[in-house]
């Protein structure tokens, strides 16, 4: 009796570790698909680049960090941007705050809620020269999305040409 | 009249000398009242706290940026927050992106535009006692507002007095 209890306390913990290895493999390790790209460690890490807003159905509060290859280029105006840039496009749901609200005596504030997904542009000239240089990737709760959509990022970007495909200006 | 030339010349350089270093002034080293407060070296660097819009007469985008003990602070979920402490808010003008939106198809992309102003929140439990633990300031192109409207700070904190008097909810 006293060996199957051991060995039921044994199975209970392995299945935690092989739980626990695999959550955290999913929010580090696992690559989004055509461009092979990670979650970049330490990325929430990085310095600002703007802050943006977007209705619809993104409905969201949203940031942009760089690397600091990417910052050192905004603010030196370099572009093309160098290899080894990335930019991470942090969102979160766009929440009225009635806490803001009542101070301010009216309805006039929106914060960051729940996170929605994260994204991001890596540079490498050679590697993703069919995109302009750009891999693209997002990540949902660590989650890689699909090729379909990461297939729509690059002509998205098409028109921003003249600014090396990116979007965002940085905010001084 | 050569004589005068070269005066005039150099009248018109030491101007723009003096401008220049009264204007450089302004950026880094002017004290705001009350709490004497100035802009911090590199806070531009911080890393991000989260990010939040205000319609009304502040029509902003905005990004709360931490030094390094606020950002250890708010990962611990560590109140009241230790001294030292300085919270940085930087806004931007609300601009609607006819760019984003071509691409979007239809109007939905808000992006910040000139700075409006920035900030601080600094955390000294004995120094600013009567307020909290907490010293306010506020800067417009380097220039800080003055004494009445800082005196507006610490009352429209209160409500927050559970949350050690900040607003902001770090973003993950």
């Amino acid at each position: 009796m006293r060996g199957i209890a051991y060995l039921l306390v044994a199975v209970v913990v392995l299945s935690g570790v092989v739980y626990i290895t695999h959550a955290s493999g999913h929010s580090d390790k696992e690559a989004a698909p055509i461009f092979g790209i990670k979650i970049p460690a330490g990325y929430r890490d990085w310095k600002l680049i703007s802050v943006a807003h977007e209705e619809g159905n993104l409905n969201d509060l949203r940031a942009l960090l760089g690397n600091d290859i990417a910052i050192k280029a905004y603010r030196e105006g370099k572009l093309p941007f160098p290899d080894g840039t990335i930019i991470a496009r942090l969102a979160w749901s766009y929440v009225p705050s009635e806490e803001n609200d009542k101070v301010f005596g009216h309805a006039q504030s929106f914060v960051a809620g729940a996170p929605t997904n994260v994204q991001f542009m890596v540079k490498d000239s050679k590697k993703y020269a069919a995109t302009g240089g750009w891999g693209f990737a997002q990540f949902k709760d660590g989650k890689p999305a699909g090729a379909p959509l990461l297939k729509t990022c690059f002509p998205c970007h098409e028109p921003v040409k003249a600014r090396d495909f990116v979007f965002t200006r940085y905010a001084p």
